[in-house]
C-alpha cells in the first residue's frame, strides 16, 4: 500500500490589517484546508497558537501567520490561492511554499512548475531548487518582497527516509494506538511541557502536533515499505545540546538518509551523529531575507541489498 | 530547455524460429520504433549487427536479439507490445525491460507500474526495483522463463549525472559538430576498430552508436543544466585495465554521481576512481538466470552549492 508521505508546505505571514488571524472562525480554516483536498480531524490551542491535525498532515494558525502542510495527492496550491484571494496579495508580507522530490511524482495532480505558474498569475516571486535534480531536493517559491522577521523566526525540517525495519515493523503493527506510538517515540521526554494532539491512521500512519507558547512540533510517519518516510518540523531550538532531538530520532528510527532544511538556522551548529555523512549542501539568502540551508545526509557504510519486488 | 535523458530500455532475445532477426526489413524496424514515438535517423551495419541512431536514442539488431533504447517522453512499452504480437510470446526467450528514476516523471505518458500491467496481460514476468525508492534506482521487468545465455553475454550501463560545468559548457556550445564532439571524447582512442555512427542534435544533445563484430557501444548526452545526463552502455569488456573507459569518461565529464548496472558482470572487478564512493549497492539473480548488480556512486567531498533558479 503506497502513500505519498512527502509534504507540500506553505508558511504565510499577514500584515497588521489581517491580524489577529486567530479571530477567523474554524469554518474559515475548514474551507482553506478543504481547498487542498484535506479535512480537519482535531484541534488543540493555547494562548498563541491553534493547531489542527488534518486527514493529510497539519495546520497551525498564529495571529500573524499560517503554516499549512499537506501530503498524499493534495493540491496545496489551491489552498494557497484561496488564501491569497481571501487575504489580498497586498496583505501578505511573506509567503514560502515548498515541495520536495516525490516518490510517485506522476500521481500528483500538479507539479511544482505548474504551481509556480499559478502563483505568478497573482504574486511576484522566485522559484528555486535546493539540492540536486537527480537526488533529494527541496523546491521553493517565495515572494520577492523583503520581509523583517523576528529573531526567533527559525525553522528546522528533518525529513527521514527508509527507516530501519525494526521501526517500520513497529509502526506497521496493527495493535498500535496513538498512545503507544507516543511512548515508543518517548515524546513526553522529548517534548516537555508541550500540549500534544496526535492521530493514528488506519491501517497505519501517524500524525502529531505539539504546541508550547509560540513553539510547535509536527511529526508525520508513513511507515510502509513502498514509501518509508518520517517528517519532523519545529521552530523550537532543536539539536543544540548533547541529548539532541535529532540524535534521538536518528537512533530510534534508524533512517538510511535524511534531509535537513533550515530557515535562519545554521545546520553546522546542529549535533549530527558521525554515522551520517553530508552528501550535498546548498545555501542561499532569499530575496525575502530568509537564510535557507539544505543538507542531504546518509548513513555511511555500504551494504549489499536485495531488490524490492512489486 | 528540459529534455528527459533517462532511457527506457528493452533487450529481447528470440528463439530459433525467428532467427535471423536481421532478415527483417528496415520497414519492420521503422514500425517498431515508431510505436514508441521515435523515428530512425541513420544506420550502420557489419556482419553481426545493424545499429540505428534514433530521434530518441538507439536500436541494435542482431540475429538473435534486439536492443532498443528510447528517451524523452517516448512510450517504449508500446514498441515492446508490438514486438510481442509480431514475434509471439512463445518465441521470446528472454525479455528485460528497464526504466530508471526520471527527473520529471510526471511528463511521462506511462509509469513503470502501468508498463508492467501492460506486459502482464500477455507475458509472465517479475517487476523489481534495484536501488532505493528515494534515490537513484533502476526498475526492471523480466520474463520468469529460465534463459541459457552465452558466456559473452554481459552488459554494462554507466549512467552519469550532473556532469562538470566545463563539460556541460562544451556540449552546449552552438558551434559543435558531431566530429568535434567525437574528438573531445577521444572516441577514436577509446573505441579502436569500431564502426561509428553519431548524431549532433539541435540545439544540443549527442547520440552515438558503435559496433565491432557482436560488440556495441552506445552513448547519449543530454547536457542542459536542467537535465544534465550522459548514458553509456556496452557489451564490450569495459573498465578492465589501467586506462579504463570508465575512468576516461569520469575524468573527462566529471559527473557528480553515476550509476553502474551490470548484467553477468561483477562491478567489484571494474576499476573505479577512489574519488567516487559507492552509496548503495544492490545485487540479485533474476528468474531468467541473469545476475544483476546496481551501484550508485558519487564524488566524495562536500561543497557548498547555490540553488538552481527556474
Amino acid at each position: 500500500m503506497f502513500f505519498e508521505g512527502a509534504e507540500k508546505k506553505v508558511e504565510l505571514v499577514v500584515g497588521p490589517k489581517l491580524r489577529p488571524l486567530r479571530a477567523k472562525s474554524e469554518k474559515f480554516w475548514e474551507k482553506i484546508v478543504l481547498a487542498s483536498g484535506a479535512t480537519i480531524l482535531s484541534k488543540i490551542e493555547n494562548d498563541s497558537c491553534t493547531a489542527f491535525v488534518l486527514s493529510e498532515s497539519s495546520l497551525f494558525v498564529w495571529n500573524d501567520r499560517v503554516l499549512l502542510l499537506t501530503c498524499g495527492t493534495t493540491k496545496l496550491v489551491d489552498a494557497v490561492m484561496l488564501m491569497e484571494s481571501e487575504f489580498g496579495a497586498e496583505n501578505i508580507e511573506s509567503l514560502i511554499f515548498q515541495r520536495k522530490n516525490e516518490f510517485r511524482a506522476w500521481e500528483q495532480s500538479t507539479n511544482f512548475l505548474e504551481d509556480v505558474e499559478s502563483f505568478k498569475t497573482r504574486l511576484d516571486g522566485t522559484a528555486m531548487r535546493f539540492g540536486k535534480i537527480d537526488s533529494h531536493h527541496n523546491l521553493l517559491f517565495h515572494l520577492n518582497k523583503p520581509f523583517e522577521f523576528s529573531e526567533a523566526d527559525s525553522t528546522l525540517e528533518f525529513l527521514m527516509y527508509d527507516i530501519s525495519s525494526n521501526a517500520s515493523d513497529f509502526f506497521m503493527s496493527e495493535e498500535n494506538s496513538a498512545q503507544n506510538i507516543r511512548e515508543y517515540l518517548h515524546l513526553e521526554k522529548v517534548l516537555p511541557g508541550y500540549l500534544i494532539d496526535d492521530f493514528k491512521f488506519e491501517p497505519y500512519g501517524y500524525s502529531l502536533n505539539a504546541i508550547k507558547g509560540n513553539l510547535y512540533y509536527t511529526i508525520h510517519i508513513t511507515p510502509q515499505e513502498s514509501s518509508p518516510y518520517v517528517s519532523f518540523e519545529t521552530n523550537d531550538e532543536v539539536g543544540k545540546g548533547a541529548s539532541s532531538v535529532l540524535g534521538h530520532f536518528c537512533e530510534l528510527l534508524g533512517p538510511a538518509s535524511f534531509d535537513l532544511v533550515g530557515f535562519n538556522l545554521s545546520l553546522a551548529e546542529l549535533e549530527i551523529s558521525d554515522k551520517f555523512k553530508c552528501r550535498t549542501f546548498f545555501k542561499d539568502k532569499l530575496k525575502n531575507n530568509y537564510d535557507v540551508e539544505f543538507g542531504y545526509y546518509f548513513r555511511d557504510g555500504q551494504e549489499v541489498e536485495k531488490p524490492f519486488f512489486f
